[in-house]
């Protein structure tokens, strides 16, 4: 069935997940699927970082020297995220957009640079770091000294993904239902959302 | 470099990921991501169901109702598994051995006949359940009625996955530590594995 508040009722059913498990902190840990340029999957585990100005678009910061070349190969997605503690999981698919410090777009870049400054000084450290997957050599120094200037503006290797939804499965592990959200365009380009129950 | 503990190395930092959440209900559960067969990613929870014959091939359970097309579209999948209160992620890649009824080898007939009879009744109820995803009807009854004689036997939708490991990604964010360990073969044929100590 189209519904106009389809939208709201799957962020409804994400929020209300996150607001029950709130009191554990890797509530907001996620599970985001790419394919990399063999053709295979890859997986790894991200933190949410948000609705993207409060609308339906899902934001992640990332290190722009770890699944970005998927992304480039293949611009989709699959999020699992699976809260444990009530037995609900959302399988969230769309595209990705991959905003790096080159991007042209200047609201995109605002958007890049406001998450970067919403990052923890822990987090801040790890886009200082040496590159993942490079041979770990032990004298090794990070490759920028952090100082506080460091901070002052995002570093080039940080990345905002913004993955614009494509569908949303929902699925309750407690109730036995499954609902699957499904994102279309009508004839004026806005986007509508329908929404189907199905079997679990 | 390579190392012919390095099989048993990774395996045993498995085995004691989860033997220190064995009291989490959920430390047994990962996400697999697959490519579906228009080329995007897909990524869903399930169980872990041991290691096969205690060796290093990784056993889960599936409805051929769900993802076996995708498998069969493309063989690879990888799974995250993320350990939450030990801060420990397993990335581990690998082939999929899908084994379902009409499979031409006894052997492997007779494993997934094993993996039915570990399962517990709730569990082989799901897969007497009318098939997921298709549209939910209220008046629905179940494909078959369970008797006890439904489960003397595997089901034809009981689904065995095995995964044949090709690469072990292991993070520890509380050490700020990453191994990566490669299976390969030597001129006899066997598996061999290597490990190499990354950047985090």
């Amino acid at each position: 069935m189209g519904s106009p508040s389809a939208a709201a009722s799957w962020k409804q059913l994400v929020l209300s997940s996150i607001q029950s498990n709130s009191h554990l902190n890797h509530s907001s840990f996620l599970q985001i699927a790419s394919v990399a340029s063999n053709g295979r999957p890859s997986n790894r585990t991200v933190v949410f970082r948000g609705f993207q100005d409060d609308g339906h678009k899902i934001q992640i910061n990332t290190d722009s020297r770890t699944h970005i070349d998927d992304l480039k190969h293949c611009p989709f997605a699959e999020i699992c995220w699976y809260f444990t503690n009530i037995w609900e999981q959302f399988r969230i698919g769309g595209q990705v957009d991959v905003i790096d410090g080159t991007n042209s777009d200047p609201f995109k870049l605002q958007q890049r640079e406001r998450s970067w400054f919403a990052c923890s000084l822990k987090s801040m450290m790890q886009y200082l770091a040496p590159a993942p997957w490079l041979l770990f050599a032990s004298e090794q120094q990070p490759t920028e000294t952090p100082t506080l200037d460091s901070f002052m503006s995002s570093v080039g290797v940080f990345c905002l993904l913004v993955l614009n939804l494509g569908q949303v499965d929902y699925l309750n592990l407690k109730s036995n239902e499954r609902l699957i959200f499904t994102a279309g365009q009508d004839g004026s380009g806005e986007t509508h959302w329908s929404v189907e129950k199905v079997n679990p």
